[in-house]
């Protein structure tokens, strides 16, 4: 029997199986599915931890997301098309979502397909292997439960392990002497840690702009963000301000690239990630740079050096769980015969010219489109859903407009739903206000005010307010 | 050619690289040696990096070290037999020098040995299996600098990678919603982030000892240890609590198995480390708890279901370097084909025998004195210098009665080297005043004292003089 085998039970493994379980359940033939997953749940990046570095097996934890995270776009661009918001909660809900919601939502697509029988958790690949005479993968899998290696073959391999999980973490003088706290946005947990702090965020993309708005919201003493190329340029709170790149540090102080400098007690890396898939030989490995087009893959999906081996998710990314649905789709249907592939000088020769298209880019509006017209390609290309994507591409360079006219109150506009025409309803709570990021609290209609009648409150504690709220958990 | 793969050069592999160099220096034929290393430098804990986590090729960090750290045993327990602390230094120094002095001194011993050449830095080995039919192993190693995987064959195989990198991490009920900092004793890099905060450590060994010590002396407001067991019981400063095991958190709140609880800013948790050998396939890898007699080593490093596969270090630790090297050389010797090994159910039999005799210990001394009886019998085995191992037996006894007498004042004591006969001189400065851990500082003959006249110093920072000091940096 025909086996796949895939790696990682995040967003992109999740849309591989259901893929897969949506053509068993039009009765066609299916092959045996194995879905190898680090962690001891599934959801990838959005199954959160508190853990840092290695987890209990001595693993690198693979989340890099943080408490009171909410989507930092709307959740009209990233719906499915085949399982709605509105299905899923049985009611409207705002646009930009806490972790907590959105790990629900895509975890509640998968239980109602039923395919986490074919995950085996707690489960990394150590190596993969390509036997030509056999025309085979060989899988090293470690049982970490049972501390137990093992290998399987299997017909087709398709990687599903993400690139937002490995940090970039660059070296700056005077960071072995630094009498603070260093770390990468891949380890930071908890806004609520910096309350009363002076934090550096070097970089100047997602993670600077929302772990620095996440430490201004829970009562950090100021927010100095630094960039190597140009400013983020938002209408940022008065005690945040933008520095060029730091050049060097001394104890607390560090030394900015126009000669100012300022004493700082911790330091956040917000360097980016890493593509980093150390289980891949030279011959199966991907390597690049976060970028719209990667080469080395055909329709973004297939390994041109040999097409039995699939990357999923592995572009820099405005479009996510649909997308990765969308090269899912049609992974599944190379792999059904359904979609024959050309020879690989022609698919080399397409992936150039996506890649001189990408080259062209000028604005983040033009990015935008052009990765909508390759959702678009991939979707045509199979039975997934089609969808209004120019409308998905709308809601983008919205959210964008929305981004520019306040960065503190983007997440409080509503958009409308292209699956189901349906307009977002306004959360109840403005995000700046909104503390407490769980499931529970987003979902009722009101805010929950329950700290005045909480035991565990405590009126003299020296926090504001509102970071009071936040801190006494679950409110 | 025989070829030998060492993996890991840190003090166990140095010691194997040195005793090959000394056999070739005597004029014998050596194998080709091939160190493989992670790092970019060799030492392995001792090789100090601001990093947590993941270093900057995505590989997990080795370095379990802080600043500040000074040795917790007196220096003459670990001396080499073959490059005295006088040979290196020119000069005696304190018993207990900070890890920089010793990292400096490790490293003088394979420096002038020139073997430098024999290790691959930036490395990590991915995979080890064994050829029955060839009766070579094949590692398979990563070049991060070049990102390339490749594979090389080896008669033999010592692994030296160390098992005191991978944290052991529980879990304790409330760890998702706590609203400060949890790290593991392998992430703390600098006490005096946590000058001013009541900061817990978990667990009741060297780390919590340790730990609790550098937070004490560099300024943290309350330091609390819980245990599971038994409490370390020194006489502990007045900022500082015994416990028994946290149950649960609650926001900040941390609760205690006796029913008391107490607000806490950071949680360190001092809970070990595992081992961690996950290129190792099932037949090769070595699983078992840190502790005095792991079995499946004959002589505590042959492996005995393939004894072309040899471990050093591995067995939890009283004796160090001076045991790497009794270890390195019996190996060097079986494989130079000096030393024959008997039988594998000999083998096995033999190792059962001193695992009897490990479940026999009763205290530390007897387990000092089981580790001496270990040394001294690898030892006159081969040509490693001879030396008066209970005479360093007598020197660990010591040391645990001067922590007896005081924890903050045990490193104020000196010892007389059993390699030398000569006594350490008493270091210029108590170690709790000592807050410069700097070689050149060390190394002085009086403390240095420029911190009024640095142009950095600023008397109006918000901290203690003392901490103000060490802030400076390498004042």
């Amino acid at each position: 029997m025909t086996r796949i085998a895939i790696i990682g039970a995040g967003p992109s493994g999740m849309a591989q199986m259901r893929a897969f379980q949506s053509e068993a359940s039009n009765g066609h033939a299916i092959p045996e599915i194995v879905c190898f997953e680090k962690c001891s749940d599934w959801g990838g990046l959005w199954n959160y931890t508190w853990r840092t570095g290695l987890d209990e097996h001595g693993e690198p934890v693979h989340c890099s997301m943080y408490r009171y995270l909410w989507t930092n776009g709307p959740k009209e661009g990233l719906e499915f098309a085949d399982y709605t918001f509105d299905e899923h909660f049985g009611k409207g809900i705002g646009s930009y979502p806490p972790r907590a919601v959105l790990w629900d939502y895509m975890k509640g697509r998968v239980e109602k397909a039923h395919v986490r029988p074919w995950v085996r958790f707690s489960t990394p690949v150590r190596q993969v292997v390509f036997d030509e005479p056999t025309g085979l993968f060989t899988v090293t899998a470690h049982d970490l439960e049972n501390d137990r290696i093992y290998t399987e073959t299997f017909d087709y391999v398709v990687v599903a392990s993400g690139h937002f999980s490995t940090p970039h973490s660059p070296n700056f003088e005077g960071m072995d002497g630094f009498n603070g706290r260093i770390l990468h946005a891949h380890d930071f947990r908890d806004a609520v840690e910096f309350q009363g702090k002076d934090v550096l965020l070097v970089g100047s993309s997602y993670s600077a702009e929302d772990i620095g708005s996440q430490c201004w919201k829970y009562g950090a003493k100021s927010v100095t963000t630094c960039y190597r190329s140009k400013p983020m340029g938002f209408k940022w709170p008065t005690n945040w301000e933008e520095k060029p790149l730091l050049t060097r540090l001394e104890n607390r102080t560090v030394h900015f690239a126009d000669g100012s400098s300022k004493e700082i007690d911790a330091i956040i890396l917000c360097t980016g990630y890493i593509h980093h898939l150390p289980f891949l030989p030279d011959d199966l490995r991907l390597k690049t740079r976060n970028r719209m087009w990667p080469l080395g893959l055909y329709k973004g999906v297939v390994w041109e050096h040999n097409p039995k081996l699939f990357y999923l998710g592995m572009q820099d990314q405005w479009f996510t769980f649909n997308m990765f649905d969308a090269q899912a789709w049609f992974v599944r249907d190379v792999i059904q015969g359904r979609i024959a592939l050309p020879s690989q000088a022609e698919m080399t020769a397409d992936s150039l010219h996506l890649r001189a298209l990408e080259e062209a880019i000028g604005d983040d509006a033009d990015s935008i489109r052009f990765q909508g017209e390759y959702v678009k390609d991939l979707i045509a290309r199979t039975d997934y859903p089609s969808f209004d994507i120019d409308g998905v591409v709308d809601i983008f360079l919205e959210w964008k407009k929305h981004k520019k006219e306040g960065i503190m109150t983007f997440r409080d506009h509503a958009y409308r739903s292209v699956m189901t025409g349906r307009m977002s309803p306004l959360h109840h709570t403005p995000w700046k206000d909104a503390l407490d990021d769980s499931l529970e609290a987003y979902m009722s209609d009101a805010p929950l005010e329950r700290v005045a009648n909480d035991s565990r409150f405590n009126p003299d504690e020296d926090f504001a307010p509102l970071v009071r709220r936040a801190m006494s958990g679950r409110i």
